[in-house]
């Protein structure tokens, strides 16, 4: 080992010395983690005081531009796939459980509550969607009164929180019915970039990577003595290859039929409209 | 390999081909190094989602309270020990040249002048502190005309940009003389915390670690053609274990002599003083 390997590894083994003393074993796992890896990744890359540099500037710009409607940071976790990683990690395929994808940036708390066949568009801009699903536990039986939560974009791919005024759409909750159904109108996805103009938008341009995000509908799904389901359904053959936040798993990927005649509820829609199923499989709050 | 492992090895495959576009070749090798030391270390200490949520919310606030005058991205870059290790990496031993170690958050371009023989302090309390020492090559020959910064906290460990006003205190720079020689007075340094009221001081609470720095005082040495000098000088003696940003080097532990008699030039000093002696060799610019 020449003197100076040696003199950087001293260095990496001072700092995880100093983390022995942690009294969270779990913390003190997570800091001598983090250290060696940060370390290995400025040794092996040879990080020069200029990128250091650059990265301290990245991380300031993302902090500046984060408040509480833009989060740079989960964007940036996000298009380095820590996000997807993450969800990964903690949910195993297991059987037939809808698997989980991101969260995003765009989840609020609170949104309206629509009835069983309403519209959760509340006037956002875009084709009409009938959706309709049955969330089921893994021996098939229907969980009535689960929590579906559902948010996604406009038709010009931006979230009510991204509208200069502060007006709710394209967002909402029901509750299943005694079948463990629901079925409620909102827009086709379109594909949208995630926001671009702030530094993690600079990163993606300057390494050649799009910002845009494959078309899907957000779903949170809650029920008592389940797990907690946070995904997405995706338009299947609409430019999957590209998701910008490697959010897609095969399973989740749904055929929506594009339609002008009758819709199911008898809605008069001008023009055309989509209908897509979602069968939502939960797992027992003590699995996975 | 489990369908699990498998299942995570891809994604990580995934995030690194999408960088395969990177026209810059050195950013596409820094961005794949860092997506793998981040997958592998989400993998490594299988990261749960509240974990991940927690470190969204640290980098969250750590952007929130870095402004112009706080940079809590290079505290917590320092107390990781990644800003030390940056300059292990960038500034191998080298002969007789001065060694390097962290620039701080707290250099402030544009500090005062002061004579050969001037206070710096303009001041700041503390215990006096002659200084003196030469600016040499590695052949030996003096450095004339380099330009010697240097800065320090006070006697209670606040650096001017601390102050709740905004007087500039305990900074300057002067000039070697014709035989790359300095000599002024600043102030006996004395041990201080790191700004420790936001996350990276709640990160240091957590660990059980102290936020303490060894006493030093702070020299950035610049001459044309030459490298320029980023650096301290310890105070020996005095608490050099617990550096909590690791910047520590034996070659820069220096005796600081204290003394209540005459000064070296005639100040009259009420109380104790103390001098040092720093002799500095800078690398060629094109070394190293």
């Amino acid at each position: 080992m020449s003197e100076q390997d040696e003199r950087e590894r001293e260095l990496t083994e001072t700092v995880v010395a100093s983390f022995a003393g942690t009294p969270d074993a779990r913390l003190r796992t997570l800091m001598t983690a983090l250290t060696r890896h940060l370390h290995a990744f400025a040794r092996e890359v040879r990080l020069t005081e200029d990128e250091w540099a650059a990265a301290i500037r990245f991380l300031t710009d993302a902090g500046h531009i984060t408040d509480d409607k833009r989060q740079e940071f989960i964007l940036l976790s996000d298009v380095l796939g820590v996000s997807m990683q993450t969800i990964t990690i903690n949910h195993a395929v297991e059987g037939d459980v809808t698997e989980s994808t991101v969260l995003g940036p765009f989840f609020v708390a609170g949104s309206p509550e629509v009835e069983q066949g309403g519209d959760l568009a509340f006037g956002a801009s875009g084709e009409p969607c009938w959706v309709e699903g049955s969330v089921r536990d893994v021996e098939g039986t229907p969980i009535p009164g689960a929590l579906v939560e559902v948010w996604e974009a406009d038709e010009d791919g931006f979230y009510d929180v991204q509208y200069a005024d502060s007006r709710t759409a394209a967002r909402g909750h029901l509750v299943t019915d005694a079948d463990g159904r629901f079925r409620f109108w909102a827009l086709t996805p379109t594909p949208y970039p995630i926001p671009a103009d702030g530094p993690v938008g600079r990163l993606l341009a300057a390494t050649g990577r799009s910002p845009m995000r494959a078309p899907h509908l957000h779903f949170m799904v809650r029920a008592p003595g389940f797990r907690t389901l946070i995904t997405h359904i995706f338009v299947e053959g609409d430019s999957l290859g590209g998701d910008s936040v490697f959010g897609v798993r095969d399973s989740l990927v749904k055929p929506f039929l594009r339609s002008d005649g009758p819709t199911p509820d008898g809605r008069v829609v001008d023009g055309s409209w989509t209908q897509v199923r979602f069968d939502i499989v939960l797992a027992g709050a003590g699995d996975g």
